[in-house]
């Protein structure tokens, strides 16, 4: 059998050396392996030494294990620049991290949020805890400004994101559909009956469908109205109309804002919105017509109760159809609403919170796995020597440090686009809206940066979680050290809010028009400047330096990526045109250029967070300059060795400039390791938010994580010990082979 | 608050059109947004028309919805190749193909092999499932043929990772490591003992401690041999000696194969095993001196009990340790082994089987997203008009396609590891080993390769799989759609039986060495081939063609990577050179270089795998040849893509080829769309093994998804509604403010 032959003299062992099989035991087992064995995999100089025939270091045994907070606390002793002064510039000022401390505080000492024993909950349990939870924030909503909440759930996202999905059900999507589409008396008739502060009404959001998403428009649920009785029948046709992924609705709403196709007279009139009673508050009964189920386990976020509904022939009121845009009068009279293209800018502001997620969810991971490498060792360099640091290979470096730079550049990133969507707003609320054409310019600006923002920052999260999960070996598998969840939680951003990919050609057909302009000499907003200087310039930039200095400046760096940049788009633009002088339809030809719109996105969109990074870094006080220049330039270097092939396309950087950068960034990561750990310090999150003992602050990791898997696994009795594994034990499988054939005896 | 901002206005319209958050939704919601908005993510026309003009399509809600079954049977209609026979060269041959069938039969027939309600199964019931399985497969190991248990084992790691991994635990491990270090005697005596099939003993394998992975001869554990009483004594004296991660131990396991530095009169003799005794099989009560804990959650393979294990001074007769290499005599002297090389051999087939599994995994994923696709429609390209099928979205086509090449890279290149290593180990295993220096050669160049194809091919394959869940939308995030779970058994692969990170050093190590071979005039094995010819030829090759044949031809694209391939290995090599002449040791030379050895051995498995794909492109029957050559082609060019600076660096292709290159990929992506489904189909996989109502043979998704939600959530009262919701709907948060101060009256 296959174990056999692979283990045949596995632990033969030649000359003094310890036996190969011990000395490369991360290698040495066959395919048929246990989850012991992921421990085996740290990144280390011998075990990576397999087939050369240099000597082992068995005296490293002999070694008395290094105190692991000592090991983390050296790191501390020198950083190159102020930690505390490094907090108060990423969290915006000093108010700002103050505002953060209170939060974790406040959360830590909550004994409903305690979070440490997740692994174990069952999803009963989950969503039981989580809805005690939902009443303190309830009357936060009373008692706390904006600010304070709006920073409250951004650290919450953090913390446990699925409360903060629970939560946001509630508040966000059903009394936001109201703020959004009820005329004034419809919702303070709604808020008399408690609909924001929960005090009556617990709302849930009903728009997609088993079979539709995307398509609003194709939504099969009907809402028909009987001119007799003055009401509006809501029904669900098909199986593919039933309602689903519908938050709360499995166990916590009341009511719930119902997408419908609004049908009068046989004619339909297009999805409306529908306010549907789900349940009696006094006894949680199912109203009459209203059948739910709880659609179930999910990859995270366990804590929001998604359902399904379907409804049959539900009558509600007229009143109840939300009617500040489009009106149904008592004759079954539909008036439409003016048009208003300014509510895109409602668009925007959930992108701005998920590139905003990215860099808080990536700080989190990387300040577990950097700790973590500071304090990891495995194997010694030579006899006798202490085990080398994880964080000393330079391998390891090159797996956290960009890591790093990539965070910082996403916190830049999400600050600048928070700041332009705040005054796009209040450009878009101003009552003199005077220079209308320059405000829709501005919108379609900011809409298209925010998906693409949107869509490759929370792309480039879910990598960081998984490099720093990967980055711990085989601890990283387990559910108490904080990176496995925090993967299985984070990763739907990549797909609500609209599809990745699709917000990514969003971008891309934004960036197509730009090319047009350009083409036509028409002005650039700012973040496109970069693509009119382009097409401006007939002679295409190149770089003439040779010198790191030269090579790696931010000037060039930014000419450079705007080139890369620039390159893509018009390269996209011109199969458009293509495709279009083929005869295509505009929307065919966009089809056609999708893989080009989707990469010219991508290009823009590190063109734009380096640009942001490097405005950041300039701006910054002289203390914190040369760190945040550093990993400035390590960003936008690491990612262009990513990508040298766009560079080299467009011309700028020739071969000796590529192995300069690459080159370069070993130099950045080896430099940048020396305040790794200051750095993820200067993220200021509490061990509570942390919430991983291999991530704790003062380094006492293999007690901390002993005591949580002992905390969450007590020991008991193996319940089937008698029923399946004693009978396995003590089982024979003799059997004889039935009785002698006489035929057989007479041959 | 943020929610009424970004929900002013959504569903503002303009003229006639319907809403604009309808029409958008999946772009609408702000960030505190319900999981229920994940739905509205599919790839669409439409849906990425945000900031266009163009008008809706109302009328797409008045098509009768298609029918599932009858969409995805329409992909079967006209296959370019014979399905059947492609079933049978992908699996080998006819008869390994109606194996597989027969194994899938036994799986799906047997009650305690249900699998399709793992989602909502506690810990402890998946554990008591999982024993329950153990037994029939114990009584395989006697009954059924090594390829019998090898193909069914193979399957299972499909369709029950974690199961997988269990049962491994036990005859890959604990019984493996007997077959391997246990003298005739020792191990007759364990055998007669059940400790191969079960019967009185169940083993798990003690190597890796809390503190201690990679680097075995760093374990603390101690065996220190007491020579009044001829027993050793086997100690944990510290908290990172715990044993950590021991499969099997929490709750299965009556014996352990301990790893601990032998010790004889004070004297370290290095790592040695030794067979202790846990509990008794009786009572299942754990033996004097051990204590044993459950590590508990992992971010999946929850089949599995790990645990941690502590000694505390537990007696045992010096016959219990594995005296096949070392021995101890009854006076303590201790007789070290022979020399033998030959060990590295049993490294091999973990990587091979991990290799195999990569591609059979993929091959479930992409069955799941590619019928799904073929199925799911969203938005219309017309008024009127039937909504469009995802898979005949350009983009979508881009998001699957090539992960269905590299798919087929994988199985040919599992195929050829697999049949290399099976000489390899007859050459070893024969009796006269004539040529010991040749049969070593082939032994470094086979572990080389295998370590870099099972980094790569785990990576490829983790991907490919989210890649998947992601192209499903919504539907990807539930936990009964197949694909979450999936990647969270899966991703332990790129860690276990050593970190994909080392394993690409040593490939890339091996390598380097090869560079130095070849500049020295020594030939090279067949695989390395192409390093040899590039660094005789002085002049560097490159592609003088201009048409797509000749840019894309097998010819050119084996040069190609071969080309770029050798470029990124000797600049490995010159890396590693530079450091020595600096005066580094040849180690810490490696670690200098590590980061170009990763990037060396990346260029290196990609050539490899294209190789081996197009050679058995070559070898293919006719029918199959036309599917197969695009498929390879595919492989080559969609890879070059993603590295095309590596190939202007070394000026192989020039820019108007590499944009060659990419059109040619995405013609090739719409052209084998038209297959797709057949190739799928060609994997034949059972719906049993698929696990996926998405990925259903019939097409009846929709129907199917619903069941199987309801099955596993039945719909019962909300067990917390007295206890919290209740209350928090009918609280009042009045408070006066306390008491009319005096003095404010005053004023």
């Amino acid at each position: 059998m296959i174990v056999f032959a692979s283990f045949r003299g596995r632990l033969i062992a030649r000359g003094n050396e310890p036996p190969i099989g011990q000395r490369f035991s991360c290698l040495s087992f066959n395919s048929v392996v246990s989850a012991q064995t992921i421990l085996a995999c740290d990144s280390s100089r011998h075990c990576d030494n397999m087939v050369s025939t240099s000597a082992p270091t068995p005296n490293s045994s002999n070694q008395a294990p290094i105190n692991p907070m000592e090991s983390l606390g050296a790191e501390r002793k020198s950083p190159s620049f102020p930690v505390r002064e490094m907090t108060y510039f990423v969290d915006g000022d000093k108010e700002a991290t103050l505002l953060k401390e209170e939060i974790m505080l406040e959360l830590e000492r909550d004994p409903n949020w305690k979070i440490d024993d997740y692994p174990n909950l069952s999803l009963a349990e989950i969503r039981e805890r989580t809805m005690a939870k939902v009443r303190r924030m309830a009357d936060d909503l009373l008692t706390k400004s904006k600010e304070q909440v709006f920073q409250k759930m951004a650290m919450i996202s953090v913390v446990d994101p699925g409360f903060w999905t629970r939560f946001g059900v509630h508040i966000g999507l059903f009394f936001g559909a109201l703020q959004g589409q009820a005329t004034p008396s419809q919702l303070s008739y709604w808020l008399e009956r408690g609909a924001m502060t929960m005090q009556g009404i617990i709302g849930c959001f009903g728009m997609t469908e088993l079979g539709h998403g995307s398509n609003v428009a194709g939504l099969e649920t009907t809402a028909t109205f009987d001119k007799n009785t003055d009401e509006f029948v809501i029904h669900t046709p098909t199986i593919t109309a039933t309602k689903w992924w519908i938050g709360g609705a499995a166990h916590t709403a009341t009511h719930c804002a119902v997408y419908a196709q609004l049908i009068i007279d046989g004619k339909r009139y297009g999805v409306k919105t529908f306010v549907v009673q789900l349940r009696d508050p006094e006894t949680f009964q199912l109203m009459p017509g209203v059948n739910i189920g709880d659609i179930g386990k999910k990859m995270g976020r366990d804590q929001i109760d998604n359902g399904w509904i379907q409804f049959t022939n539900v009558r509600i009121p007229r009143s109840h159809m939300l009617m500040k845009h489009t009106k149904v009068t008592r004759e079954g009279k539909v008036i439409d609403p003016p048009m208003a293209q300014l509510a895109y800018g409602a668009l925007i502001l959930g992108r701005v919170s998920m590139v905003n997620d990215s860099g808080n969810v990536s700080k989190r991971a990387l300040t577990i796995a950097i700790r973590y490498a500071a304090i990891r060792r495995q194997f010694a360099s030579g006899p006798g020597q202490v085990e080398t640091k994880l964080l000393d290979y330079p391998i390891h470096q090159h797996r956290l440090i960009p890591l790093l730079a990539q965070t910082f550049a996403m916190i830049f990133g999400a600050r600048e686009m928070n700041t332009n969507y705040q005054n796009l707003m209040a450009q878009i609320n101003s009552e003199k809206q005077e220079n209308m054409q320059a405000l829709l310019e501005n919108l379609k600006e900011t809409h298209a940066t925010s998906a693409g923002l949107k869509a490759f920052c929370t792309w480039m999260c879910l990598n960081i979680i998984d490099q720093c999960r990967q980055s711990l070996g085989g601890h990283g598998y387990s559910a108490y050290t904080g990176l496995s969840t925090s993967y299985q939680d984070f990763v739907v951003h990549c797909t609500w809010e609209g599809d990745n990919t699709i917000l990514t050609l969003q971008c891309g057909r934004y960036l197509v028009s730009m090319a047009n302009q350009a083409k036509k000499g028409k002005p650039l907003p700012k973040n496109m400047s970069y693509l009119g200087e382009f097409v401006k310039s007939r002679t295409h930039p190149s770089c003439k330096g040779v010198s790191v200095e030269d090579v790696c400046s931010f000037k060039t760096l930014r000419e450079a990526w705007g080139c890369v940049a620039a390159n893509a788009i018009i390269q996209a633009a011109n199969e458009f045109e293509e495709a279009l002088k083929k005869g295509l339809d505009k929307d065919a030809a966009y089809e056609q250029c999708s893989a080009s719109r989707l990469h010219a996105a991508r290009m823009h969109v590190f063109t734009h967070l380096f640009n942001r990074f490097s405005e950041a870094a300039e701006a910054s006080p002289d203390s914190l300059r040369p760190t945040l220049t550093k990993l400035a330039v390590l960003f936008a270097t690491h990612s262009a060795t990513q990508h040298s092939g766009e560079f080299l396309q467009c011309g700028y950087y020739n071969n000796e400039q590529i192995y300069t950068i690459k080159r370069h960034v070993s130099e950045l990561c080896a430099d940048l390791r020396n305040d790794a750990v200051s750095i993820v310090d200067s993220f200021n999150y509490s061990d509570y938010v942390i919430n991983s003992p291999l991530g704790c602050f003062d380094g006492n990791i293999y007690v901390k994580y002993f005591d949580l898997v002992k905390r969450n696994n007590p020991q008991n009795e193996i319940p089937y010990f008698e029923k399946l594994i004693k009978p396995l034990l003590n089982r024979s499988v003799d059997s004889d082979g039935g009785p002698e054939l006489e035929i057989d005896q007479e041959e």
